[in-house]
């Protein structure tokens, strides 16, 4: 069921056109994948996702195996029929939220033991479960069961972290069952050259249809997320998906695509827009600024999505301004309409050997300067 | 512009089908109007609103003058264009928020004198500015200032609001000036039924384009609005249109509809929808139970809005528990898509000569026990 294919390399860089095929359908790449944690992209239904463009959204299994439960997930055929998607589905096995948890979680060779964040209630996550939860979900495209280290991070707890991740790799495609189901490897290391190389070596050697590089934009700062990332990339396999997990602002997705990466997700766009932060091709503006009162305008002139069709900045100013939830709904609509554009321009510009050109305004705005950090982190907040 | 037209008349009820011609369009009567306080029906477009066949919105002018202000929207050419929605709009005048503001507010035979509840501005509302307000607003019905008294209200004091909401209404209709929009009067006099034909008789001497009841459903209980309601009815013109406002639940929508009104508006489909409660036509859940966990069946199985063809009550039970947005939409789509089904079957009930028919089985539940007040608040809360 799940094929890759290069249809088109860049001349110029790494970025390549590429085709997914999944059990529910195509995705065009490199593809953003909006963020539906808990099984809806928040503040916005499935049929606006269709409509801005959307092929393919991510959903996390470790969210949906806590509430509502995988079980009845798979008592409904699955979770595209739950949340009423009927396209491809990938889910993050949720190894980063568990580590996340810090004292509230206990690892081991077997797995990782926790307590809820809901209710406190002891868990026992391995790699063999963390397959079957996402094979009770029926997504498209498992990813297996990692193990995180946050940032900063030691080489040795690096080293081990990262040996785990691939022994657990290899537990997860022992017991993987659903031919319709893709299961995709994480390359770890942190932020050290030779223990990214070897984790995708070794991942490489176990050969899975997909390889996404995670670890990355958990607090090392976008020049490091950079380098360690285009360090990778090279390691990876070229005939199979590149899945830049957690990427990013929009001048970073191209970036990410010039060195060759194919799929990303990110919370940015979503809340972002809950708080008023709107992407546009002119550049970033927060909605709730005395200056857009008066501002009869749309957003974005050049954007093609409802909101920008219909309602002036003023109003959109009103809404947040007044708190109301057609705030948080247009302005997201808007933000993953600008990401969607983003990538099928990116996708058009290969297709036409255009790329570098496209490429060129967007790279130059990401050239690593001493205040990216600060500006990245306000970016998340 | 403005003109209402009888176009039939139930031979069993005082219930009547009508047609409001606005400069906006035209709405098929009995209607209900969602309420778009802010600007907006809480979490919901103006392209849904069109999908489940509103004809009508209800805004108020209160507090669309306290924000964004309504020389701004009147900059953008009025609220239609400023909100999206280019059908009719009524604007409530604001009278009920400012006396519901109590300390805050002071009453002269003047105007009224208060400060905002948003930033404690002070601020002097006249019939003369309420007027100047909505026709800033450019909305197509626009209500007069009316000084409404809590319940229980004293005789005297019922007495001398009704006296001065009289007086007001002919200062406001002698300042209105704009020929797009109609201002109707409203009907006060708290309880008492010689107060209310008063208030009727007066106004009717004063011959505006249409009437409201109001100071209802403001804590008298169910029985009494019925009471008050089906009294003052009596006295206002067959030929005009005739708004209970505030009013009501399904079933008190039927029942007024039989008593001869024409118009409505609540909260309480959007402010219900957001808690987690619906109507449906077998009646009233909470989605939030632990029933719904594994329900696959729609809220309502002969319903046709969005949230019914896609989800299941599981789904929805999930987004509400999950305190996700789009639990908040895709039940205030359903909810109001419900009461325009409601106000469409009464009206092709009507059309067909068989509303005492249909309308029937919802009277029968709104017979007065002495359980209903308490069933109202909790409606309510």
């Amino acid at each position: 069921m799940f094929r890759f294919t290069v249809t088109s390399q860049d001349s110029h860089t790494q970025a390549r056109l590429g085709m997914l095929n999944t059990s529910h359908g195509t995705v065009a790449t490199p593809a953003f994948m909006p963020v539906a944690t808990q099984g809806t992209v928040k503040a916005t239904s499935p049929r606006e996702l269709r409509e801005i463009g959307t092929e393919i959204i991510l959903a996390n299994a470790y969210h949906l195996y806590l509430r509502p439960g995988a079980g009845l997930i798979e008592q409904f055929g699955g979770l595209h029929r739950f949340m009423g998607w009927d396209g491809p589905i990938l889910t993050d096995s949720g190894g980063y939220q568990v580590f996340s948890l810090k004292e509230l979680c206990k690892v081991t060779e077997e797995g990782v033991r926790f307590r809820s964040h809901l209710d406190g209630s002891a868990h026992f996550l391995t790699p063999e479960t963390v397959v079957h939860t996402q094979e009770q979900l029926g997504v498209d495209i498992a990813m297996v069961l990692d193990e995180c280290v946050a940032a900063p991070s030691q080489y040795d707890a690096a080293a081990r972290a990262s040996d785990r991740t691939t022994r657990w790799a290899e537990r997860a495609q022992a017991v993987r069952s659903r031919e319709d189901q893709a299961l995709f490897a994480i390359v770890q290391g942190g932020v050290f050259p030779d223990l990214r190389e070897q984790s995708a070596r070794e991942l490489i050697a176990l050969d899975f249809p997909g390889y996404a590089v995670g670890g990355l934009s958990v607090g090392e700062g976008p020049e490091v997320t950079l380098t360690v990332a285009r360090h990778t990339v090279r390691f990876l396999p070229y005939a199979r998906p590149r899945y830049l997990m957690g990427v990013g602002l929009p001048e970073q997705l191209v970036r990410y695509v010039a060195l060759g990466f194919d799929m990303f997700d990110c919370v940015l766009p979503t809340r972002n827009a809950r708080n008023g932060t709107l992407f546009t091709r002119k550049g970033r503006m927060n909605i709730r600024r005395a200056e857009y009162a008066t501002d009869q305008r749309p957003l974005d002139e050049e954007c093609a999505c409802y909101t920008c069709q219909h309602f002036s900045r003023a109003y959109l100013r009103h809404l947040a301004v007044a708190g109301e939830m057609l705030s948080a709904r247009l302005n997201t609509l808007h933000n993953l309409a600008f990401y969607q554009w983003l990538m099928r321009s990116m996708r058009e510009a290969l297709a036409a050997g255009r790329f570098a050109d496209f490429a060129r305004p967007f790279l130059l705005t990401v050239e690593p300067t001493t205040h990216s950090t600060t500006e990245e982190n306000a970016w998340q907040s």
